[in-house]
This record gives C-alpha cells, structure tokens and sequence, in this order.
C-alpha cells in the first residue's frame, strides 16, 4: 500500500456501492495508489462483486449495505443518478459518526438538494460527478487510470462541510483528476450544453438522417466521418441518458432553447442569402474552438 | 506503370486543374496506379505545381490552362466549389473533342445545371464529389490512398452521357472508391443531412457554449470528450464551408428544418416531463445508429 502525502492514507475504509465501471476504477485507483487501508464492494450481485475482487478493483464484498456502510468512513454512491438519493436514505441510519459520503452522478442540483434534507447530523454528503467514462459499462471496463487527466466536478453547496469538501478534493486529485469546484447549478448548466445537449443533437440528426434515408435510400450509404463521429455518443445506454435529461431538465431545456436560437440565426441567414452573416457564424465557431482547446489545455 | 483493368490505362492524359489535397492526391493515385499515361497539374502557382511534381502528384504542370486542358482526355476540376463553373466556361474553348470533364465539388445541383448550359457540343460533363479529406489542405497532405475506401459519388442527370459517366465511376473505382451513382439532388440532400448540418450543429453548439462560457466562465474547463469530438469539424476552413452552404441553400434549409422539428419534439417532451418519449427518443437514435453501421458497412 503505497501512501497519500502525508504519509497516511487518506481514508480508512472506502466503501463503494455499485463496482461498475466507474466504482470499480475507483477502488482500483484507491488500492494501486494507497488512498485507502480497505477498499469494500457493496452491490446486489455476489457473482459481480466476485469478479470486481477478482480484478483487484476491491478488497472485500458484501451484500448487507447497512453492514457495509457502517464500517466506511467514505462512502462512494456510484448507483445510476436516480437511484443516488434513496440509496442514501437507505444508508443513512447505518453510517458512522464523521463518515462522508459522495457520489459520481452526472447532474448534481437534484441528488444535492434532496440530499441535504436526507443526510443526518454528524455525516456530510458532498456531491461528485468524475467526468471520465467509456461507451463501455462494467467492472470489467474498469482500469486505475480511468481518471488521470480528467475533469472531476466537486460541488460546493450552502450546506456543505469544508473539511468534508476537502476531503473529496483530496480524493479526486489523488486518483489523477482535475479537480473543479462548483455549485451544483454551475455544473449542470455547464454539462447540459457540453455533455447533455450534444447527445439530443446527437440523436434528433440520427431522426432527420433516419427520415431522409426512408425517402432516398441514400443518405446512409454516403455518410462518412463526421456524421459517424457525430452520432457516435448515441450508441450508448437510452435509460442512462434519460435519466440524466430528466434529472436536469430545466438546465438542459435553457441550453436547447440557447442552441435553437443560433440554429434559427442560422437557417435565417441562408434563407435571405446573407453570406455575410454564414461566413461570420462559420468564422466565430472556428474561433470558439481555439478558445476552447486553450481553456480545456 | 501499372495497367488498368482491360490492360490499357483507362485515359491518355489527365489535366487535374487545382492540384490541392484532392487534385494532389488523384493525381498520386493516378499515377501509382496506372490510370493515365501522363497526369498534367494546372494552376496558378507555379511554386505550388513544382513542390506538387516534386511530391509526385503530377508528371510535368503548366499556368496555361488552355494550353493544358487542350492536351487532355480528362480535365478534373478540383477548385473551391464555388469556381468550378467559371473554371469550365474558361476552359470550354480549349476542350479536345470527346473530351470529359469532371470536379469534385461538395455540392451538385447549382454545378451540373449551370455545367449543362456552359459545356460545349461534343465534349461532356460528369458530376463527382469524392467524400474524403481531412483537416489539412494543400498538397503537402495529399496520398494516393486517400480515396481507399471512401465513397464517390457520381452523379446522373438527364443530359449525362453515359460512356462518360461509365469512365468516370471506372476512374473512382480504379482509385479505391466505393461508387454511389445519384441525381444531383439526391446527392444535394443527402449531402445536407449527413454532413452540412453537422457542420452547422457544431457552430451553433459552439456558439452556445461560448454564451455558457462567458456567463459563468466554468464551462469550456468542463467539456470533455464529446464535446470535442462533435465540434472538430468547426475547426476546418470558414469560406469553404460558407460556398458549400450557400451552393446548397435550399436542400439544407429542409434538413435544418427537419432536424429542428426533432429538436423542438424532444424539448416538449422534456417540458411536459413525459420521460417515456424521452426514452423513446434515445432508444430510436441508438437502433437507427445501429441501423447505420451495418447499411455504411
């Protein structure tokens, strides 16, 4: 076990409820990097949290959450999002005095309202959303470096302990991340248009280029690779994104609406042939994505 | 050099006029492969023409374009889009008799209408348009590989003749394309779903991401891989991207306003909270992508 910087491990039990993909290249990362003295599988599937151990992503398992949380003094909720807040109404009756509990989420203004009402006194929730992942799921997708480089979002909210807060910031740079803190309505307004909406464009193109091809019989055939790179997101998991949508509609429905307004811009200017005017829209997004790749480094 | 098919190069001479990424790279092919016993680069560079025979892309070059279409069996024409029938009414005079002319324009209706009043008795045109590049330009970036696999398309319209289409669609498949003959039109709509609005999409998510941007200034340090990946394409060149709208403004004004309805049913769905067409939205992006891949083989 190797240690965290001050010589000591950041936690001592780390219990991780849902060994998928992301919990499971967490506990993973957390053995290879010594963050923590136990790493501890809680899931409903013994056969799963076998094969999370066999793969090193864990230390030990159990089936009873109650029992598993109560020796954590970090719990990591990495449930699909609408199953993070009565996970945590489950558990926390059973939680330890001090213990912290997060989660990997991808919309944070719901889990981290209905969480503050849920958590009892003398735990602390911070919220968490690791923005790294692949269009595979499971554990055995699942690697210690998962995180290294990425963007991991810690919300800061009203209620939210500091040291707790610390404690998570900790975490995710030691797991490799880049850690940018946030409140919860920052980070979903600013997923919903760089993660969220590029999947509704995504599949309302796949629609149109669906419709066009039972016209014509020869859209598909002809798409090349922008419009495979394009749609490449819709393959993943429909509920997944549902689920995200519906957790984080009023964020996304603003950016769609901001996104419908430029598109009208748009159409408008080709419709009154205003070449002008589609050469400067061509001429600013050329000039946003530089922007872009010197922000995002 | 090597012989084509039937043992005998499949033209005489080749006059590529705009010896860039796609005339460079034809040139190449045609030269690798055996198409043409003499490839003749035209333009207005002579710098470039030299650096493009150094590269291998042309046998000899001359600034004279009626000096070097006259010699020519096949003239392609590898201008902007938007030059391509300016380039043909000033090379009409020169044209040899039974001569083919062929370009390789991103859009087709505007080119093969006005190509039929400008083209002279007894020489024929033929709409082409390679679907391959990249993010580079010039013929520094061009291979002879690059339409391996790619898909040409050539156009069919009710004045084209047919041994000149034939020795075109033999052309395209002898330099490793997959052929897709179509009406300039079908080509014109396909063309509007599959890859102009792509392009369109991505300027207009940018230009809503720099809005998030600069409201909260937490949003470009956010957006990760698919963000990225769907707005690559704005970094390719403004005026190129204008030509091709705007040479193809009425079929992408319906492919807008098609992928605009989709939009617009899906944020209502989000508004009403009726999360199973939401659902249904994404189940049928990830089916039709299916349905993609295997028709795009």
């Amino acid at each position: 076990m190797r240690a965290s910087e001050n010589g000591e491990p950041l936690f001592d039990t780390i219990a991780i409820i849902g060994v998928g993909l992301i919990g499971g290249s967490l506990g993973m990362a957390a053995k290879v990097r010594g963050l923590a003295r136990r790493v501890l599988g809680i899931g409903r599937s013994e056969q799963k949290l076998m094969r999370a151990k066999i793969l090193a992503a864990i230390d030990d398992y159990t089936l009873d959450v109650s029992a598993g949380v109560s020796e954590a003094d970090l719990v990591v909720i990495c449930t699909p999002v609408r199953d993070v807040i009565s996970t945590l109404e489950a558990i926390a009756p059973s939680l330890k005095p001090g213990a912290i509990v997060t989660d990997v989420g991808s919309t944070k203004g719901e889990i981290t309202n209905d969480a503050a009402v849920v958590i009892p006194d003398g735990v602390y929730f911070v919220g968490g959303h690791p923005m790294a992942g692949s269009e595979q799921t499971g554990v055995e997708a699942a690697f210690p470096d998962l995180f290294l480089g990425a963007t991991y979002v810690v919300t800061s909210a009203p209620d939210t302990d500091l040291d707790a807060m610390g404690k998570i910031v900790a975490l995710a740079e030691a797991l490799g991340a880049r850690v940018e803190i946030m409140t919860p309505e920052e980070h979903d307004a600013a997923a919903a248009i760089i993660s969220h909406l590029p999947h509704v464009m995504s599949a309302a193109l796949l629609a149109a280029a669906e419709q066009a091809q039972r016209e014509s019989g020869k859209v598909f055939g002809m798409a090349a690779g922008s419009f495979r790179d394009l749609t490449r997101i819709s393959s993943s998991s429909p509920g997944l994104w549902r689920d995200i949508c519906v957790t984080n509609r009023m964020p996304l429905i603003e950016a769609i609406g901001e996104f419908q307004g430029f598109l009208a811009d748009f159409k408008l200017a080709l419709m009154t042939g205003d070449e002008e005017a589609v050469m400067r829209f061509f001429e600013q997004a050329a000039k946003i994505r530089e922007t872009y790749l010197r922000i995002a480094k």
